[in-house]
């Protein structure tokens, strides 16, 4: 007889039985555990609101977090290299026009005045010595900050993949999802 | 003399004692861990971040995850279906008049041109099949998504349960906090 | 012969391999999985967005969280005491004019009207007897919500420590993933 078999004949459950209910407690809880990893949806395309996604992206990425960055909405504008109004729709071409062409032309959220904000503190931020956004955006590549362009989006604004950034993954609600369910951190900006 | 306590004798822990241990250290993470559950507070009254808010909600919900969002100030008028100004104060009535009668009244953030950017945003979703913002409200409640009025909101704004939508739950910051921390992912949008 | 090395010689782990292979796995989940902690970004210098960061914030303390509040970009003028220009470089001087000196003329984010909406939104309040912001404020310090400026924005807008209220703490992106990379709650504001 096993020695760990002794407890369960005087009715209460042995050594074996709580080491296997144990050990498939443990196994669900790291199952379900978060990952080192930081999932953020860049919702926004104003300047201000972007720079932060970035300085939050590559600091979580410094520290050893996998970062994903999802690009929806406003946001896709960071990753657009060009404008291409050929087969889009009037309204797309609409959108098109009037929404910045590329990271270097976002506006700010507050006191724009026709871009005249958002040269001020990309001024302000050289004076202070502060990396630029396209620097940012460059140092998140480097340091493996996944960045996702919002398929539904690009869909609906009919913004093609030419007309985006090279290198960019391209997901759905789901893609986001996966990732931020299993993170420590994850933030709508 | 059992043999768990023949360590013990020898002056560490028996097997008995370090089950013991284990048992309470898993009770006390499984207490803490986060359970499938996804919170959103949905502040903003916009019609492109509340798009971006049930985009999310009844993705997660599809994805099984237990999906609570919580409408707090400019949100409410997500829920609203009719405007009553009888019992308002001076500045309730003029808020009342100045926010959207219902969800179908939304705003977009950007380019609203008087209500010309929000039609042509639901221009597009509907030339490439994308449901419907109120489509998408169905379809949330069939998954289950609770919808939880803000209480203080309401209070201060002076909505009357009879001006939200049938359904709904009401609920203060608790109610918000007692979901976001169980939560694998809560966002502010 | 110890008992738990009985099944070792049979081939397979005993008792005492799976203890120790367990209280290793525990102490794993153990230092990895989040603390009653909630952190918030304050990113937003609206009235009604910055009332949201103080509800949460004071509720998630009054429910025992750790609740940390880093303050950046428009959101430094919560915690403005006073304007000094002396110093300051010709676009930081602009945008010190421009923004808000301190929490009691921050406008709301909508139907603002030179300040007229933010006036509106704080009477509401008051007749329905809901905390001021300044009440939230001083409430947070008593239930030992931290507050945290970002030094970057601090040291781009050219913001003086002089400038701040008291008793403020300083830090960069790594204070803030400090925090939320072990909080239940994360959530920019």
């Amino acid at each position: 007889m096993e020695p760990s078999t002794i407890p369960e004949i005087l009715g209460r459950p042995g050594t074996e039985e709580r080491l296997a209910a144990l050990e498939a407690r443990v196994a669900g809880l790291e199952e379900r555990s978060a990952e080192d990893r930081v999932a953020l949806v860049v919702f926004s395309g104003d300047l201000d609101r972007v720079l932060a996604a970035f300085v939050i992206a590559t600091g979580a990425a410094a520290m050893g977090q996998q970062v994903s960055m999802f690009f929806t909405f406003w946001g896709l504008s960071v990753l657009k290299k060009s404008t291409d109004l050929q087969g889009k729709s009037f309204f797309q071409k609409a959108m098109a026009v009037m929404s910045p062409g590329s990271s270097e032309s976002l506006p700010v959220s507050k006191m724009n005045y026709f871009g005249v904000g958002a040269k001020m503190l990309r001024t302000m931020m050289k004076q202070r010595n502060v990396t630029s956004l396209e620097g940012m955006i460059d140092l998140a590549r480097e340091l493996g900050v996944r960045m996702i362009a919002c398929e539904m989006s690009r869909d609906v604004m009919g913004i093609k993949p030419s007309e985006l950034q090279d290198g960019l993954e391209c997901g759905g609600v789901a893609t986001f999802l996966a990732d931020s369910l299993k993170s420590r951190t994850a933030l709508f900006i």
